[in-house]
């Protein structure tokens, strides 16, 4: 028996269980400090009324004998992926409903769908980066390479010609940095991918952020992006889904690798190690896409925005350089020393919490990640005190 | 970009599909027939209803500000892996909470823990068996190897020390037979599987199916089964969660190989790779541990094993050889002629549906499998014709 050595590669995360030890100390020096916590990356408004009834409606169903469900299609529900395609029709994206796949949330397929791809494959990462992206190749084996996001060129990493690889992952708007491609730059990638039978992965986690109809919101605004790219989405930041999971994942029929279509490969895949999404989670899901779900999960995301403007607004007043907070509940500030250093002091001195940029790479270091899913005034409290801290 | 080869290598499973054309074409031949499908291996009695409000009030919880849960742990809540100890203990079989990962179902964490292991294992699978403990490994580029289940050792392959493998994987009630290992046979899995440091993966799907004390119901009622192997558990069959979704996997503390703890290893791959089960299922999941979920389960169970009494008793009156049926759901009968023959001789004369034993595996021809997961009285009026076909 030989266990697969990789794993002993994978480079173990200390950076949430380093920020909880410290928080943990502090408020145990400090029993009355009033802590407000903008470093984490999760929603905490609840499910919308819609998604509750529509899971209360399914649980029933299950309940009963002729409403009852057994095993569902491994791919999803068509309900679901037709609810999925219509959502893309609306912004001028045609997909086929067997081009989208039901995912129990991006997380999963993002490291599932390296099943697809040989283990010899270069993969190139972006720097600052979700770590998720780098451990499950180095779990496999594979080369990782990075394209660094950096302060001049706006944490926009471009593709460089003489630069190889073979999986690119790229994620906007951007997690750390909040920072969103346009579509002129998202098309260069997408040539990029092309003119060296590249396969983008692309993490559209964050695309109902954007507000501005100049900037995509998914790979497949791009021409040739079908030939070349798989996109990931969720529900988990869209609609609050982070507890309750689900996602999607969309694998065109016109994307073919070393004379193989690769839609079928994931059917494959998915058929053989997966089996579907709960038939209750897919009716909740599926509610979010209605009318009334899109009203009222626009409720949440506003307030989410608002809470991005009174984070930048106050960084504004700062004069503090930062990247983010207009299509993306992160912003991503310049803290002018080094980020664990940042982290102490906001700690101490304001009783602020938020994540040091270096826990997302080497080009994070000397910035700092603050997160807009907090309560609205316990952010304004926040932004106060980051100002008083100057 | 290279893909993945090793999909090319898996065959394509015509089993369901050429079931589901077949059965159609006689239905659009012969529209007024009243054809009984005992081939499907899925429930079809409702969810308990304490599992229905347990769902309910979840998703209450995450509709309302205080209840709301986001990420949950990718392992799964505290409160349902100590229900899933406590079920264990029920049966002095003691685990820590931590050796007990919660997943979306057996079939998920039978494909991902292969992750764990190095490509260049040898996997040793049962004939005939559940075709995913090859595909998935045909997938990752291991050589699988066979052992017969045979009508002399009543479809129960025992190690043979002459034979050299790194993974076994062991089906107990068995998926399709039915046949059940006793203690004595499983110790001698574990006795085997520790001389070769090899890895034990173990089904226990059907276990509830399970009556008599005398039968193991998991491997680790086996002294050794802690140091060699990992045992995969669901609801599915349990409290008919196939369309659900939850389950367990147990990887003891003492598992280890080259030197490493498996369970971290385990424990990296989830939380890499998998963002948890659903609050709200894990919820539904946990009330079938309650008391009243236990009462409740064992309605359908008994309905289901009543079903499983009415078969085998018609095939004794008929004098069919057969395993299973007993502690089981499947019932594995000897045809007496190719399975697929059998299959169109039932369908055309019986209006019967079951499932050819050649779909799983070289050992299954002559054989077939006939499930009690069916109604009650069109089962019985299946075994009625059954009985007159002779």
């Amino acid at each position: 028996m030989k266990i697969n050595q990789n794993y002993l590669n994978v480079k173990k995360s200390y950076l949430f269980t380093e920020i909880g030890n410290r928080v943990k100390k502090f408020q145990s020096d400090n029993p009355d400090a009033d802590v407000i916590k903008l470093g984490i990356g999760d929603v905490t408004l609840p499910l919308a009324p819609v998604v509750v009834d529509a899971l209360k409606k399914a649980a029933d169903e299950m309940g009963e004998k002729q409403g009852f469900r057994g095993y569902g299609p491994e791919q999803g529900y068509d309900f679901l992926r037709e609810a999925v395609r219509d959502y893309y029709l609306k912004r001028n994206i045609c997909l086929e409903a067997n081009e989208i796949f039901i995912s129990d949330g991006a997380k999963s397929d993002l490291g599932n769908i390296l099943d697809l791809f040989s283990e010899c494959n270069t993969v190139l990462v972006p720097d600052p980066v979700y770590p998720v992206y780098v451990d499950t190749n180095i779990m496999a084996g594979r080369k990782v390479i990075f394209a660094d996001g950096t302060e001049e060129n706006g944490f926009l990493p471009m593709p460089d010609e003489n630069i190889k690889c073979d999986i690119i992952y790229i994620c906007s708007p951007n997690n750390p940095t909040g920072a969103v491609y346009s579509r002129e730059e998202l098309k260069k990638w997408v040539d990029y991918a092309n003119s060296m039978d590249a396969v983008i992965l692309f993490d559209a986690a964050y695309e109902a952020f954007v507000t501005d109809e100049a900037l995509p919101r998914s790979i497949y605004e791009i021409e040739g992006a079908k030939n070349c790219a798989i996109e990931f989405s969720s529900l988990s930041k869209t609609a609050g889904f982070t507890g309750t999971r689900c996602g999607y994942t969309i694998v065109p029929h016109a994307l073919i690798r070393e004379g193989q279509t690769l839609n079928p490969f994931w059917l494959r895949r998915q058929t053989t190690k997966f089996n579907g999404v709960s038939y209750i989670i897919q009716r909740g899901a599926e509610a979010v896409f209605t009318e009334a779900g899109q009203r009222q999960i626009k409720t949440s995301l506003d307030y989410y925005r608002e809470n991005a403007k009174t984070i930048t607004e106050g960084l504004d007043k700062l004069g503090k350089k930062y990247v983010g907070g207009k299509h993306s509940p992160y912003i991503w500030m310049r803290c002018d020393m080094p980020s664990w250093e940042y982290f102490d002091l906001l700690l101490n001195k304001a009783n602020v919490v938020g994540t040091p940029g270096a826990g997302f790479g080497r080009n994070g270091e000397g910035w700092f990640r603050l997160t807009a899913f907090g309560d609205a005034d316990a952010t304004k409290e926040a932004v106060k005190r980051i100002i008083a801290l100057g």
